[in-house]
C-alpha cells in the first residue's frame, strides 16, 4: 500500500527555499503569483499490516521536524 | 487560490535520500515499510487569472527537473 507524507512549514516560518523559487518565478516573467512555500513529499509502499498510529510516531519521530513542520498522511490505494 | 504541486523521481532514479529515511525508519524500529521515495511540495498562492497552461510552464521550467523528475499539479478551492 502506499502513503504519502506530505511535510510543509507552519504558517510564520520563514521560507528562504519558497522565497528563492518565488523570486525565479517572477524572473521568468510569470505573474499573479503572491506566495510561495516549499515543503517535502515523502512517498512510502508499506504493508497493509502497518497502521495509522505507526505512520503517525514514524512522520512525528522522524519525518516532520514538529517546531517547525506539519505534517498531513494520505493513504493511496494500491 | 490555492495551487499545489508535487514533484517526485521518475521510477528508476536513485533515491538516496529516500534510501536514508528509508534505513532510518528502520533503524527507529519500525517494519512493513517496503521501500521510501523522497520528493518535493511546493505551495503557490496565485490570482485566479492565472492559466492551467501558466502553471504547468512554471513546473517544467523552474519546479521540477524534466530529466529525471515528475510533477502533478493540484489546484485547492480557496
Amino acid at each position: 500500500m502506499k502513503v504519502r507524507v506530505y511535510v510543509s512549514l507552519k504558517n510564520g516560518v520563514l521560507d528562504p527555499q519558497g522565497r528563492a523559487i518565488h523570486h525565479a518565478i517572477e524572473g521568468l516573467g510569470f505573474s499573479g503569483v503572491q506566495d510561495v512555500r516549499a515543503g517535502r513529499l515523502i512517498e512510502l509502499d508499506v504493508d497493509d499490516t502497518v497502521t495509522d498510529e505507526a505512520l503517525d510516531a514514524m512522520a512525528k519521530q522522524l519525518l516532520a521536524n514538529m517546531v517547525i513542520e506539519n505534517y498531513r498522511i494520505e493513504r493511496v490505494a494500491a
